[in-house]
C-alpha cells in the first residue's frame, strides 16, 4: 500500500564491506524495499579495510545522525575485527550480515571461519572466471543477428522486437551464469508478407526463446532512441509485438514478457523456464 | 589455511528464494567461502511460490539428507509465509536471510514490512532501468577502440592490452552502476617507436584509467584464444605489460592489476579508486 498523504521520510542508509559491498548492498536493497515510509539515501563504502578508513565512514555515519536527527542504518559485510568493532559502537543501527550467521554456521560446520574478506569470487585465475568471460565475449559478437554461424555452439538463441531487452539479458545470462547467448531481432524485413521463423533459426528450433514486452512501453523505449519515428510509433509497436507473440505460439517456442522486470529478473526467468544448467561453479 | 591431507566433505546447499534469489546465493557464497572443509553443491531454487514447487523443493531436502547424511544448509530469502514455514520444518539448517532481521528492522522504521517478493530491482518502468540498458549499450557501442566521437559522453575510458579484462569490467560498469565506460586498446601499432598515448585519448585524459595484468597469466588467456601464437608468447605478453604500466607511471593514468580479480572486484575498485559516481538509485 502506498499512503499518498504521508510525506516519506529521509533517511541514510550505508553499505559497509571490507570487500566489494556489492552483497551488502543487493541485500540490503530487498529488505529496506519492503519499507514505504522512507526514503533512503544510499551510501555505498567498499574496501573498507584500514583504522583510517573507518575512522572515515563512523565520521560520516554521526554526520548524518545528527543532520537527519535519526540512526542512520547500517548493512555491513565485514570480517576484520577492528572494523567490525568500530561500526558497531558508532551508534547506527547494526544490520551485521556475517556475525549474524557465522557462529552459528561455525558449529555446523564444525571449523573456524577463515574471516578473510573477498574470498568468493571467481577471479582470473579460475576455470569459472574464463567461463564467464568468453560467454559475455559469445554474447557481444552474437548480438543482434550479426553472425549465425557460431549458432550451434550457443546455449540458447533470444528471439524478439528490437528493443525488447535482448542484449542486456544475454550479457546477463553470460557473465552470472556462463550461459553462452546469442539474440536474433525479428525486424522490419521479416514482416513482409506474413511473419515466418527467419531461416538462419531453422536449424536451431531447440534453442529458441522469445522475448516479448507491452506494445506501450515498447513504444516509449524506442521513442527515447529515436524520438517521433515510425519506428517508435504506437501503431507499429503495436502490429510487430501482436505478429511476434503470433509468430512464437504458432511456432510453439516458450517466450515471456520483459515489461515489468529487471534484467536480472528475465535472465534468472529464462534460466529457470527452459532448464538451462549454470555453467558456473 | 587449507589442509591438503584432510579429504573435504561434500554437502548441498540450497539457495530458496520467491524471487530470483541471486540475493540468497551471493551472500551465501560470501559465507561459505569462508569454510574450507567442505565441498559445497549448490542448488539454486528460484520462483519458489507456490504449494507445488515448495513441495518439490522440500523433498529434493529430504533426499539429499538421506544420502549425504548430514543436515543439507538452506539460505533462504523468502516472504511468503507458507513457503517459509515450509522449509524451516524441513530438517535443512536454515540461514533465513529476511527473518532474522526484519523484526527488528520493523521496530527501527515504525511500520509493517510489505511482505512482497521481488521488490527490489529496478524494472522496465524505471529511470534506473533505462540508465543501465543505456549505459550497456554505449559499452558495447564504444567498445575495443571500436569508435572514439563518443568519448566526451563516456563517464571513463579504460586502457590495457589485449585480454586484460576491459570489456566485461566497461560492462559490469554499465550494468551495475549506470556508467557509461569506453575502452581502448594499447595494441602492436602503439608500440611502434616509443609507446605515446594513442592520439584520439590526448583530450580525454582526465577520464583515462589503466587495467594491467600480469605477463604470464596474460600469456596463458592468450593462449586460449590464439594456441601458440606470438601475441600469446610469454616473451610478448612481458613486454607489452611492462611497456604499457610505463606508460600509465609516466602520463600520470591512474590503474590498477587485475591479476587476482573478479569482474564485480575490477569494477568496484575502478569506483573507488576514480571517485566515479553511481549513475542509478
Amino acid at each position: 500500500m502506498i499512503h499518498p498523504k504521508r510525506k516519506k521520510v529521509e533517511r541514510t542508509v550505508f553499505f559497509v564491506s571490507d570487500g566489494t559491498g556489492i552483497t551488502a548492498e543487493s541485500f540490503g536493497q530487498s529488505l529496506l524495499a519492503q519499507f514505504e515510509g522512507y526514503e533512503f539515501q544510499h551510501v555505498t563504502c567498499p574496501y573498507i579495510d584500514s583504522a583510517e578508513k573507518t575512522a572515515e565512514i563512523i565520521s560520516q555515519i554521526h554526520n548524518t545522525h545528527k543532520l537527519e536527527q535519526i540512526q542512520p542504518i547500517v548493512f555491513m559485510t565485514v570480517l576484520i575485527e577492528d572494523v567490525s568493532e568500530a561500526l558497531h559502537q558508532s551508534g547506527a543501527y547494526i544490520v551485521d550480515l556475517f556475525q549474524s550467521f557465522l557462529p552459528g554456521l561455525e558449529q555446523q560446520m564444525g571449523e573456524h571461519p577463515l574471516y578473510k574478506p573477498g574470498k568468493k569470487r571467481s577471479t582470473a585465475h579460475s576455470h569459472s572466471y574464463n567461463r564467464r568471460i568468453e560467454a559475455v565475449q559469445f554474447a557481444l559478437e552474437n548480438d543482434d543477428g550479426a553472425r549465425t554461424r557460431y549458432y550451434d555452439k550457443a546455449d540458447i538463441i533470444l528471439l524478439g522486437a528490437s528493443r525488447s531487452g535482448k542484449t542486456p539479458t544475454c550479457i546477463y545470462l553470460g557473465l552470472q551464469f556462463g550461459i553462452f547467448a546469442a539474440n536474433y531481432p525479428i525486424t522490419e524485413e521479416d514482416f513482409e508478407g506474413s511473419l515466418a521463423l527467419p531461416k538462419p533459426l531453422l536449424p536451431y528450433r531447440e534453442k529458441l526463446f522469445g522475448l516479448t514486452i507491452n506494445a506501450n512501453r515498447l513504444s516509449g523505449i524506442r521513442h527515447e532512441r529515436k524520438p517521433d519515428s515510425r519506428y517508435a510509433s504506437s501503431q507499429q509497436c503495436h502490429f510487430e509485438v501482436q505478429a511476434i507473440e503470433q509468430l512464437y505460439r504458432r511456432e510453439n517456442i516458450n517466450y515471456l514478457t520483459t515489461t515489468d522486470s529487471s534484467v536480472e529478473e528475465i535472465a534468472t526467468r529464462v534460466m529457470s523456464l527452459t532448464d538451462l544448467k549454470r555453467r558456473l561453479k
